[in-house]
This record gives C-alpha cells, sequence and structure tokens, in this order.
C-alpha cells in the first residue's frame, strides 16, 4: 500500500482520523505499524501528507494527521473503453487510475458481448473498490468518473462531440498509417477497441467525429497491456 | 488466438502439418473454422504465413502450409525482472514475450521473498506455455530464453557484465533524476524491480556496472503495468 485513503467520515476532528476494517488490520498486520510510526495518507478529493499512529487497538487506528500536499496533477487523458470482458476490466480500471485517469467511459461496440453488460464487476460498489486501489496504488486521492454508453448509436449522437471538444481524439487501430504520439499530447480523449478491434466503419465514424486513428504497428497486445502502453505513452514529463 | 503456432513435430511434408489435441478444438469450436478456412499460423522459431485447412475430424487438423514472411523484428530489449510474486509472473512473462522480448532473466533481490523460487509457475513447461501465449498474442515465433538468478550477489559476479556490453543498461527506479526514454535506444538491457523496488544499493551496484537509473516519475506503478509502460516507451516505430 504506497498511500493510506482516507474518507470525510473517518475524520473526528479536522487533524484526527479514526480507522476500522480492513484498512486498520492492514495497517496492523501487514504494515506493523504501532503508536509513533508514520504513514502516508491521503483524504479521498482531498489533500495528501503523513500521520501519525497515536493509538491502535483491536479495532481502532488513531492517527494525527498534516495534510499538506495536494494531488497529483491528473493525466489530461479520457479513456473511452470498449467495454472488455468482465475478468479484465478491474485491473484495467485499477490501472487506469493508478496512472491518473479521471474520466473512464465504458463503451459498447460490435465486437462486445452484450453479456458483459451484466456483470456484477459493473456494480457502482466493484467500480469504485477497483478505482480506490489503484489511487492507493498511484498515490492520488481525485477519484476518477466513469460512464457507461451501451449503445453505440447513442454514444455518437449524444456523447462523443462533447468528449472531443477541445481535445485531441485518439483511435488506437492496428491498421492506421499514423504511429501513436511518443509524449504528452495536452488534454486527449483516447478510444481503446475491443479483443479485435474496432470494426472500420466505427473507426470511422470516430473519425468522422474529429479523432485521429493511430496505431502502436504490428504487433497485436492484449487490452490490458495495450492500455498501459497507451496511457505510458501519454505520460507528461516530471520534474526532478 | 493471432496466430496458431506449430512445432517441427506436426510438419508430415514440408508444407503440411496435422494439428490435434487443444490447438486443433480451438480452430474448430472458438474460430469454427473448416475446410477451404485460412488461418494465420507460424513455425515455433521458424517462418509465419497463411495454411489452408484441407480436412477436420474429431482429432485431427489438417493444413496446407504457405510459410513465406519473416518472423517480426525482436524488441531489442533484454528484461531482467526481480523475480515478481507468482500469481503476476504468467502475465509479465506473456505480455513481454507478445512485446518482442527476446531474452528474460529472473533476479532475486533483497525485497524478492525466497519462498517465490519454489512456485510451479517456474517450471519449464509452466514458463513455456505462458511465453507461447504471448507469441501467438503478438504474432511472432521466436521463443524467448528465460534465465534464473536467485542470488543477487552471484548475478553480479558471473552475468552482470555480459547482460551489459554493447547495451544500453536502464534501470527502473522511481528516485532518479533522470525520464525514463520516450523512444527505441537500440540494444538495452531494462532492470526492473519488486514491488517496493529496488534497493539504494542494488541501484548502486548497477550504476557501478554502468546502467543508468531512470524514472517515469512520481505514480508507483504495479509491477506488471511498469513493464508494459516501460517496453512500450522502447518500441520501435512501425513503417506503415
Amino acid at each position: 500500500m504506497n498511500l493510506l485513503l482516507l474518507f470525510s467520515e473517518d475524520l473526528v476532528a479536522p487533524n484526527e482520523a479514526i480507522v476500522r476494517g480492513d484498512r486498520r488490520d492492514h495497517v496492523a498486520r501487514v504494515l506493523r505499524a504501532g503508536p509513533g510510526d508514520r504513514l502516508r495518507v491521503g483524504l479521498l478529493d482531498g489533500m495528501l501528507g503523513q500521520a501519525t499512529v497515536t493509538a491502535l487497538d483491536d479495532s481502532c487506528l488513531r492517527l494525527a494527521l498534516e495534510l499538506r500536499e495536494a494531488p497529483p496533477e491528473p493525466l489530461p487523458v479520457h479513456l473511452v473503453l470498449a467495454l472488455p470482458r468482465p475478468k479484465f476490466l478491474g485491473r484495467i480500471l485499477q490501472g487506469s487510475a493508478a496512472m491518473g485517469v479521471k474520466r473512464i467511459v465504458l463503451l459498447g461496440t460490435s465486437r462486445v458481448e452484450r453479456s458483459y453488460w451484466q456483470s456484477s464487476i459493473l456494480d457502482a460498489e466493484a467500480v469504485g473498490r477497483q478505482l480506490l486501489l489503484g489511487l492507493e496504488q498511484g498515490r492520488d486521492t481525485v477519484l476518477p468518473v466513469v460512464e457507461s454508453w451501451p449503445a453505440f448509436r447513442r454514444f455518437v449522437a449524444e456523447r462523443l462531440e462533447d468528449l472531443l471538444a477541445q481535445r485531441l481524439g485518439l483511435v488506437a487501430h492496428g491498421d492506421a498509417p499514423t504511429p501513436f504520439p511518443r509524449g504528452p499530447v495536452g488534454p486527449a480523449t483516447l478510444f481503446v477497441g475491443p479483443e479485435g478491434g474496432f470494426l472500420d466503419d466505427e473507426v470511422a465514424t470516430l473519425r468522422d467525429a474529429g479523432a485521429l486513428p493511430v496505431s502502436l504497428g504490428g504487433r497485436p497486445l492484449r487490452v490490458e497491456q495495450a492500455v498501459s502502453v497507451l496511457l505510458g505513452r501519454l505520460m507528461p514529463d516530471f520534474s526532478p
């Protein structure tokens, strides 16, 4: 755990929190922290910093907080993802959150099986759990927003234009003649298709709306790996 | 399946193969191919091309082969990976093979739990299965070599110099002041640490041997995701 996430309901005073349940257990058993030890913490949708353990018993962890750091810069990339096989979705949500994506749009395309939309992994609670794991991994506090658009035509009619306003649209498509960018491009919306890819007419629809089809080259990658590679290419440089 | 891999023992004539077992079943049931259909195939450590199904029954798939394409260019990056938790190793091997890595060195470091080396996922057969899945994913035929060096000191004494000869060494290390490259660097050896990273003195040892510590910046990533991001940065441009 790179960050212990706190929720507003954990706060018992402005600079004091009491944590119970799984998070208390993790700190006690995995991190083996005790009174006086310091932990890296962050308040969901708020500031980050250090906490000092002031008390720990079988049910409660009491922390004194010094939250003075702003959360890291978000990755200014919205991810529009053809809904993957449910067993892969959790890790993709988690990894995208860890890399700083703040909007994830799950999309139905011709090659997305309709049954995937019934999966319990799409329940708000399950989605939230994956996003929180990603925030803890990436030391961030700002929860991404997840939208679902099972019908491609409706997405195109009602949502696409807004997602491309003031943003560079990039459609990952193996057959595209343009190489995928190798650096930050500013605000962008990245479209990633299902296993087997977008259909040509889906790519044409996205292109007609202003997005640019781009490719990594000849080796097809699994969706989860492709998302990591593509987001990794768009990550900003850091200031050492 | 992006490629059906054939083995020399499948060949019954220079341009004819008979495939049984799981691969026959996959072609029959998942791809639903039958006589006259064409498949993309490749011969392990050999050429790629097309095959035409000439016969299919309950036990055998008979193929007429036209193997005229060389395998894709390898990624000229050797991956030296601190042995990850066994449940993650398979996917990392698979993903690295899919991206064209041809040498993977599994390494023991201070933060690698010794018990991981006893895992059955390290059996030659289990490792081979993951690598073959990666080759099928990435449409490649050239099997990567996997080496294991459980003892860091022995690796440094006996193997490190050779892995850095004529190659740029890159050590992924969150605290490094130099950003990770954004494009191909030619022949390279990439060192990726365990969860929690290399120790500072391990980084110093690799640096003293000539490797350069480099960082992606502030967000720590899971090892599997980091490997995809890092290899993705080093991928060569393709010729459209």
